[in-house]
């Protein structure tokens, strides 16, 4: 059985969820249907979140909040009224919609998360219907019902190990079930949202719970590219790639999913496929356990901004038990995550990413690194970008980080860094920003044209 | 003016000492010569400082030395006989040698090092007595006449800063100053000897405390080579390098010269050249402060074998603050020195000597990742090398990874990792050993051939 979730921009309107109501349709065995809140029609338009958001600040506030509840169900109205459901299903979501502005304010720290999971919860129990109507024998569960049990963290819940039993139960039923994604339900009762990524994380928790042979991600994109297309003109799209080169590839760049989402599927050993809601027939991008040995040995080539250097030399750091213990102690009192730290003999550099690096922490490093350490030299380097190449089989072939460096050195990019780990999974290269775009190009070119 | 130091080899008999005076002569600023014990004449011939240590074994377990003390005697004898010295110069160093038998046993921290730092100190009587002979104003000067104050360590004695003070008064002395070098003297007036390197150590000294504007270090080679000609056939020797350069190059086997021998006249800002004392015409190997414009990317390759990587991993291992930190803290707590510490996103490895890692603490370090840690997966990976292409002037070429990763490419060998730090100073790869010496000669033949 497989796990299908649709994103936002699939279930915008009327046209998108006919696509969807086919792709259920099509496989008997999609079985589990986890769906976001009504995104975006047109880059014009406002998501049903963002609406929710003002709601509640309208609400808040005590600010007249009357034309926010219209607009929302109106929202919701036009796509009942197109796919000619029964008043009923628009009275019951217009009513939910309303009820928000009965919640306490007081002392209600799942107030925000409530209004927002909303959006998610009426767009469920709307595509039940729809489905019904359409003959399915469908149902809308309530995360509550389905077992997702989270922590008692507001924005940011986690799914308690203990639920995975219950999850596991609803392998049992004969319906299609409709759960809406982005929350789950405290031992409380209280509505509780994930932190990004959310409806994915839903899905990749569905996905776990119920042992599926496939967690199906619908979005608007025929899976993921193997570089960003916004650098290099119409990159191909991934056939596949392992759950390992996938956080790789998001670690620099690569957004199609949040990887933090994925976890729960990759935990559970679930495969996954990314595909595309308007274009169902191409076969998108499958995410596996292990790499097959036919595939090439780059995948994928991301490329990120905002990281800066913080390089230090003294002479014989070498030979100091405990210099970089020190070093990564004062950037941890500072809570800093260090990204990267490359080193020479007596030089080493920690490459952080700039929103970590605040201009008063900047000031504490180098003084403590002056003072406590007695470095000879320490200085900082921004605008720098981190490439990666990456690729599982990379491994087993000699002569690809011979072709990157040959590819950048031709196109004349002076590489400020480069290390490539035990994993050998990918190389990472840093260069300045200013060259990342060209960088980008001429490794994609040097791997797949 | 210059200090000028001799190795044991340059000072090993007559023959050798006639070329020393030929080179002091011959240069009217070589003012301070820092001299060893005499060396080895052929290579099954005896140090006199192997001889001396076995004088001390059989000094301090009471068992008979006087075979000891006459060859000790004798092997002096050879060369003042030889050089025609007047005999009250031989009787001077007879008695210093027989005294060392009559210093306390008991409570005597410093007795070793006085009976090792006896072949520097009368083979500097002798030479001094020698340029006399010869024509020149030299004398004999004593440690503890110059200034040379060290602190109490026996066998590890490290200069005190204030006796740069009193070094520099030496500036102002007409005459040829002939300095034992490898010991100083205590507060407590002990004899106290440097590690290894020392004799290198003294020149070193002396050549920051008077100023020097050239320390010149006379060895049996012309100078550094650009790679092992153990590996490489017949490599060039290099003109010139840094001091950073040297010791990166120190760094992974090169062996010339002790790099922490250097630290004072690095310190000090003072060039130094290597030579040879048999091929004096040659211009051997400056090693200055600042790289010149005109030199070559890459100066030198350099390799050393006996590495071992600690490779770990753990999903999200990149979230988690202090990470790293916690790595480096196992190690520390177990006494080891890391080398290098690659990272990929959810990957880390930690380089260390071979020596440093015993299969207890082996055994410790996997336990503890994985139990304090909760790696997901830890290897250990032995038999590894560790080769550095150096240059200052890299920084400025864009092409020499590209460069020498192409050569190794073509040269079949699989590249473990690589490293090129902010310094741009070097580039490190790690390879299996196996593949070592193919390695240094495909880099060899891409930068020098």
């Amino acid at each position: 059985m497989k796990v299908i979730k649709f994103g936002g921009s699939s279930l915008a309107s009327a046209e998108q969820l006919k696509k969807v109501l086919n792709i259920v349709k099509s496989d008997s065995t999609r079985r589990f249907v986890v769906v976001s809140a009504p995104g975006k029609r047109h880059s014009e338009d406002t998501k049903v979140t963002d609406a929710l958001i003002k709601y509640y600040k309208h609400y808040i506030t005590d600010y007249n909040f009357s034309e926010d509840q219209d607009w929302i169900i109106n929202r919701y109205q036009s796509i009942t009224d197109e796919l000619g459901l029964r008043p009923a299903i628009l009275e019951e979501i217009a009513g939910a919609i309303k009820d928000l502005a009965t919640l306490p304010k007081e002392d209600n720290a799942f107030l925000y998360d409530t209004f927002l999971a909303a959006g998610e919860d009426n767009n469920a129990k709307l595509i039940a219907e729809y489905f019904r109507t359409e003959g399915l024998n469908a149902r809308y569960i309530h995360p509550k019902e389905a077992g997702l049990i989270v922590t008692s963290e507001p924005g940011n819940a986690r799914i308690l190990p203990s639920s995975y039993d219950k999850l596991e139960e609803l392998r049992e039923s004969d319906e299609i079930l409709v759960i809406p994604g982005f929350f789950g339900v405290t031992v409380d009762n209280h509505i509780c949202t994930f932190s990004r990524g959310g409806s994915d994380i839903t899905g990749s928790i569905i996905a776990a719970g119920v042992k599926a042979d496939l967690y199906e991600n619908f979005t608007d994109v025929d899976g993921i590219f193997a570089a960003h297309p916004g650098v290099v003109d119409k990159p191909h799209s991934i056939k596949e790639l392992t759950y390992r080169e996938m956080r790789e590839l998001a670690y620099a760049g690569f957004s199609v999913l949040h990887d933090e989402a994925l976890i729960p599927a990759y935990r559970g050993q679930i495969p996954l496929v990314i595909k595309n809601t308007n274009n169902p027939d191409h076969p998108g991008t499958r995410i596996v356990l292990e790499p097959s040995s036919s595939a090439t040995p780059v995948v994928g080539i991301s490329g990120d901004n905002d990281f800066v250097s913080i390089n230090m030399s003294k002479y014989l750091m070498n030979r100091e038990v405990g210099f970089g213990r020190k070093v990564l102690q004062i950037l941890e009192e500072l809570n800093i995550r260090f990204e990267h730290m490359p080193t020479g003999i007596d030089d080493m550099s920690i490459i952080v990413r700039g929103r970590e690096l605040t201009p008063i922490k900047e000031q504490e490093i180098i003084s403590q690194l002056t003072r406590k350490l007695e470095v000879d030299e320490v200085s900082i380097e921004r605008n720098l970008s981190i490439l990666m190449i990456v690729g599982e089989n990379m491994k087993s072939k000699i002569g690809v980080t011979a072709t990157a460096t040959k590819a950048l050195s031709e196109a004349g990019i002076n590489l400020m860094m480069i290390s490539q780990g035990a994993s050998e999974l990918s190389v990472m290269f840093v260069v300045r920003t200013e060259d990342e775009k060209t960088a980008v190009r001429a490794l994609y070119d040097a791997f797949f044209e």
